[in-house]
C-alpha cells in the first residue's frame, strides 16, 4: 500500500441525527468508515446515493464498517434546514448516523465539504482503519466497485462467504422457475 | 482462513465458446475464478445473472479475475442445443468464455453441475487462487456482496481506488444538478 | 357514461409555481385535467408520482391535457414550506403548474385535500372536460391504466397513432440487435 | 377518423401455442387486437416487449382486447425452432396465444412479417374493431402511449375508472409512509 494516502480531516458538524453523541474520526480509529455526503434535494442522492448508504449500513454494520451521512448543503440553504432534514430522515427511514456539515459564514460550501475538497453531491469517501482516505468519488459509485474496495479493507477480518452452499434464495422451489431462477428436480 | 474450503472439482465441458482453447482450472491456478452457471431459457439468468457475469468480466479481467460461463442444461434439453447457445451469446453480446456442461447419459443434470452439487440456475461459484470454493450460491447474488468477496480475494493485489479524487462522473457540471448529482459552483 | 360522477370541487391554493396567474377549474372547463397531489418528502411521490406527472405533462400538453401539481402537506409542515417547494421544483426540473394546497387552521390536512377527500400522497385525480371526477386514486397508478383513461377521454379529439408505420426507435440499425430490438437486414 | 387506415393482412401461421384452435383476424372482427411480433433471442423483446404483451393480456382480456404473439424468426432460424419456443413460453409463463410466423422458402423474413412490412423485433401492431391497422411500431412502445391508443379504441365500451375513490394501494396504512405513499392520520 502506498504511504501517500491523505489523512482524513476531522468532521465539522453542527448537529447529529441517529447518534446518541457526536461522532469523531479519532474515536472511530480502527474502523472502516463510509462517509456519504448528500443534500436532501439532490435527485441523484435521493435515487441512488442515500439508498446505497443505507444498504451498506444494514449489510456491514456487524462487520465493523461505520456509515456516516453528511448533509453538505451548498445551495438552497433556506430550503434544507435541520428541521427539514429530520423529516427527510424520518420519511426515508434512514438509520445510520447523519451529521449536518457546519455552514460557513464566508461561503456557500460548508466546512467539512471544503476540508475534503468535495466537488458536489453525492460524494462518497471511504476512510480506512488508520484514518486514510482510500476513495473520494463524486457522482454515482456502483455497488460492485464499492463492495470490492470494502472487501479489500476487510481482508484481515473473518472471511465473508463460507465455502459451503449458501441458499441466497431458498424460495426457488425444486423443479420450477421463478423470476430469480430455476431449481432442478 | 479456515482450511476447510472444498477444492473445486474439474470442469467437464463438451464445447467452448469465446475461448481459443479449452479452459481448465489447473491451468488457471493462481487466478480468481467466477463461475456462472446458467441456462439460456432461465428468466432469472437472463435478467440478472448473465448481465452480472458480463459486468464482472468487463470490470475485473484486467485485474486477473477470470469469468467463466457454464451452460448447465437440466431441463428442455432439446430447446437449448449448442447452436441455440451460440445465437444467444451473439445476440446478448457476451464476451467471456462459456462452456457447455457435458450432458449426462444417466440423468437430466449435467456432469459439472452434479460435481459442484448446484441446485439450479443461476448459480454463482467463486474459486480462489489456490482452487478452493469460496462461494457457491443459488439465485440472485447482489453486487455489493459479490464485490466484497472479490475484494477480499484481491487484497494482496495492487489496491483498487487510489487515495485521490476520482471523478467517476465528470459530466456533472459545476453549479447544476442532473440525475447523477449536483456540482457546486 | 353514468351521470353519477361527482363534480370536482374548486382548487383552494395559497401560492402557485410555474403559472403566470392562478389556475381555476372553471377557466379550464373543456380540458382534461390530471391533478397530482404530492408532498416533496413523500418517497413514493418522488420516485413514481412526480415523474409520471411530468411525463404526462410533456407528452399530452399539446393535446390539451392540463397537468396540475398540488402540494398537499399534511405532516412535517415546518419541513416543507413554499421556499423548500420552490427549490424542489427547481432541482427536479418540473415544468407543470404546481399549487400549494391552502393550509387549514383547524387541522393538519389542507383545504383542497379535504374537499377531494384524498387519503394521502401520492393521489391522482383525473377530471373530464365537463368538470367531473373520473378517477381518484391513492398510491401508485400504472402508466398503462392512466393512458387508457386519458385515451378514453381524448376519444373525441384527433386520433393518436396514425395508420402508418411509426419508427419509434429509428436508431436500431438493419441487421443488428441492440437493447431495444433487432432489425432485419 | 381517416378512412385511410390500411386493412390488416391475414395472419399466416404454421403453428399455434396457447390456443385451442387457429386464430384468424376474420373470426376476431369486432375485437381490438394487439399483435406483438418478437423473437425469443431478441434482448429487447425479452426485457420489454414480451412482458408488456403479457401485461396487456392480463389487464385487458376481460374488456375484449385480444393479445396475439407472433414469433417472427428472421435470423438464427436453427436456434429458435418451435420446440424452443414452447420451452420459452413455459419458462416465461406466457398465457396469451402465440403463433409461429410461417417461414418463407424464398427469404429469411417469414410470411406475416413480410405482409405487415415489419422492420424487426419487437414490433407492435394494433388493429381496431373493423380490422384496420391503427399503430405499427418497431422498437419500444411506452405504456402511457399504448394505453392511450387502447383507451381511444375502447371509448365506446363501458368506462374504465369509476368516479369514486379507488384505493389502488390499500396497503398504505394511515399515518405512515411506505415506498408507495404516505397515508394521512
Amino acid at each position: 500500500m502506498p504511504s501517500t494516502y491523505p489523512l482524513a480531516p476531522p468532521l465539522n458538524v453542527s448537529q447529529w441525527f441517529n447518534a446518541p453523541e457526536p461522532l469523531t474520526l479519532d474515536a472511530l480509529r480502527g474502523r472502516i468508515i463510509v462517509l456519504h455526503a448528500f443534500q436532501m434535494l439532490c435527485p441523484g442522492c435521493v435515487s441512488h446515493g442515500v439508498p446505497q448508504a443505507q444498504a451498506v449500513h444494514e449489510r456491514f454494520s456487524e462487520q465493523g464498517i461505520v456509515v456516516i451521512g453528511l448533509h453538505t448543503v451548498f445551495e438552497h440553504h433556506e430550503a434544507m434546514p435541520p428541521v427539514a432534514l429530520a423529516a427527510f430522515i424520518h420519511e426515508y427511514r434512514l438509520s445510520f448516523p447523519i451529521g449536518v456539515d457546519r455552514p460557513s459564514a464566508a461561503q456557500a460550501v460548508p466546512h467539512t465539504m471544503q476540508a475534503y475538497q468535495l466537488r458536489g453531491t453525492p460524494s462518497l469517501v471511504v476512510i480506512d482503519q488508520v484514518g486514510r482516505i482510500r476513495l473520494s468519488a463524486f457522482g454515482r459509485v456502483d455497488d460492485l466497485g464499492l463492495g470490492t474496495l470494502l472487501g479489500q479493507l476487510l481482508a484481515d477480518a473473518p472471511a465473508f462467504g463460507a465455502g459451503r452452499d449458501q441458499p441466497l434464495n431458498s424460495d426457488i422451489r425444486q423443479g420450477t422457475c421463478d423470476d430469480h431462477g430455476c431449481g432442478h428436480p
